[in-house]
């Protein structure tokens, strides 16, 4: 699990920073890309990347700020020129209009797509979607439009089984280990009745990250957060800024750390950084905001993190 | 006047060329910029430029292909932030249904723009605007979807008033010169009477620029070439391929350069390019044009290029 900046910027694109995009890389867990905003020039950004946008199966919008959303028409009609594998079904994820939105530019500019787009508006908070190994939850924000944050949580993995102590107990290996290991009960040839269970070591923290649209500071941004792996929050102001923050429905990097710093998180990430901080100021954005909560890192454009596991 | 590519390629973005954009420029002669076609990313593309985004008074869109407008919206949204200055109408010119995509986008976005827009959906073909400088005329082309080429004609600038001439008939200099200039009867103190036409030099021919849209050989390409200075047209295919060219309602490097040598025009630039074309391919795109017509060069993004008078 990775995840890789595709912009960084608020607003209009500037020559450091594009507008907002992030891709979510779960190629070893379910072999899919998710990408979270898809801002103007996402696809030229893509282009400089190793992702493929045929693995991208699921975006998720936070709002329609056109920062947020205008690059996804052009991505979707590239994505039918990818290869000619059969591309399965995209999902877009977003608040009301998006569909409105995709259906009216692919129309009028008759982009005729290889693959089938689902469409799901998302009206009520709590579980949007979920499968074997992952759950997102949805909850509104506070921007001057409809706004969602994201909470990704991956599964917990069973735990191990404890082929050791099974070699120990004289166990013939076989495809009952298979059975063990799913925990379930077994009667061996020699008539001994062993629990799955038993031979299971602890079962392993699946990861949470936790991908925040643009928004003042309320309360469903902790209850997302919390003790979240990775968070990625809005930084569009700087730390003597918050009451601008306030007026434009925006949060400071100091804000972000506070909220980084309460939900017990293990890494913080700053992004859609204002073009008015540019090198030493944007480094100091992250500076002032690591004073609060150490763990915390301005994203820049291409940037790629590993999720890592907790390590309790 | 002079004309700069902002995207020349086809289809999709590459990495070597963003899709299509053409500005002309016109900032010595009525301190507009015109925009042709704002394919995803033009935004970015004049980021690099000089171009202020104030200056782009006018869009001409040839037709609604998502290679040619899904840079619009962020365009339009982006230019509302540049500079305190009070922002002029901003005029789009395009096939029926521009209209809808802008405004549909802008709304969804909850984008609010600090200039007002007005839209000429072209539904005749002829003159499509007149200043005192610049005619435009616009007629359709052959495309799978409605496009539109454009004829952008400036108007002969008057002949030069022959100062030498004046002073050797002693013609006292002052504001009368300004009336024989205009071409105005002036009558001298001495009594004599004076019609400035007799006193003025060859008019100049004004420029042609023809900027075509994608499409098929038809014989509306021709006659808005015709004479013209310079002459933009797409080469999506090379010279082997012409009917693939026709099978998707596109042109050859070869038909271009045959239309360029039949309606005689000064210089023929090719663009819409397709990502197949890279490196010495495209080279080859335009040796083997310049066969047919010498004066053509295969634009890439950024060229610019003066457009010169007609030489006679
Ligand atoms: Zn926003
Ligand atoms: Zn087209």
């Amino acid at each position: 699990m990775e995840i890789e900046f595709l912009g960084t910027g608020a607003g209009s694109p500037a020559k450091a920073r594009n507008v907002t995009s992030i891709a979510l890389k779960l190629l070893e867990e379910i072999n899919e890309i998710w990408l979270f905003d898809v801002g103007e020039g996402t696809q030229h950004q893509i282009l400089r990347t190793t992702i493929k946008p045929r693995k991208i199966a699921r975006i998720f919008i936070t709002h329609l700020h056109g920062d947020h959303i205008f690059g996804l028409p052009g991505f979707l009609s590239s994505r039918s020129f990818q290869g000619a594998e059969k591309l399965g079904q995209l999902v877009i994820y977003g608040p009301k209009g998006i569909q409105e939105y995709v259906q009216t530019s692919l129309r009028l500019s008759q982009s005729k797509l290889t693959y089938k787009i689902k469409y799901v508006e998302i009206d009520e908070e709590g579980l949007l979607f979920e499968n074997s190994k992952f759950q997102v939850f949805a909850a509104r924000l506070d921007h001057r439009i409809e706004c969602f944050g994201f909470r990704i949580v991956e599964r917990d993995y069973p735990g191990e089984l404890q082929v050791d102590r099974l070699r120990a107990e004289k166990v013939p290996s076989g495809p009952l280990y298979g059975k063990l290991k799913a925990g379930e009960k077994v009667v061996l040839p020699d008539g001994r009745t062993l629990n799955g269970k038993d031979y299971l070591g602890q079962p392993k923290r699946g990861r949470i990250v936790t991908i925040l649209g643009d928004t003042r500071q309320t309360p469903n941004v902790l209850a997302l957060a919390q003790h979240a792996n990775a968070l990625v929050h809005e930084s569009t102001f700087g730390k003597d800024e918050s009451q601008l923050a306030f007026s434009y429905y925006h949060s400071t990097n100091i804000q972000a750390a506070k909220v980084a710093q309460k939900a017990q998180v293990g890494k913080l990430f700053l992004t859609h950084i204002s073009a008015r901080y540019v090198g030493l100021k944007s480094l100091q954005l992250e500076k002032d905001a690591r004073t609060v909560f150490k763990q915390t890192t301005l994203a820049n454009d291409f940037d790629t993190f590993f999720i890592p596991f907790s390590r309790k």
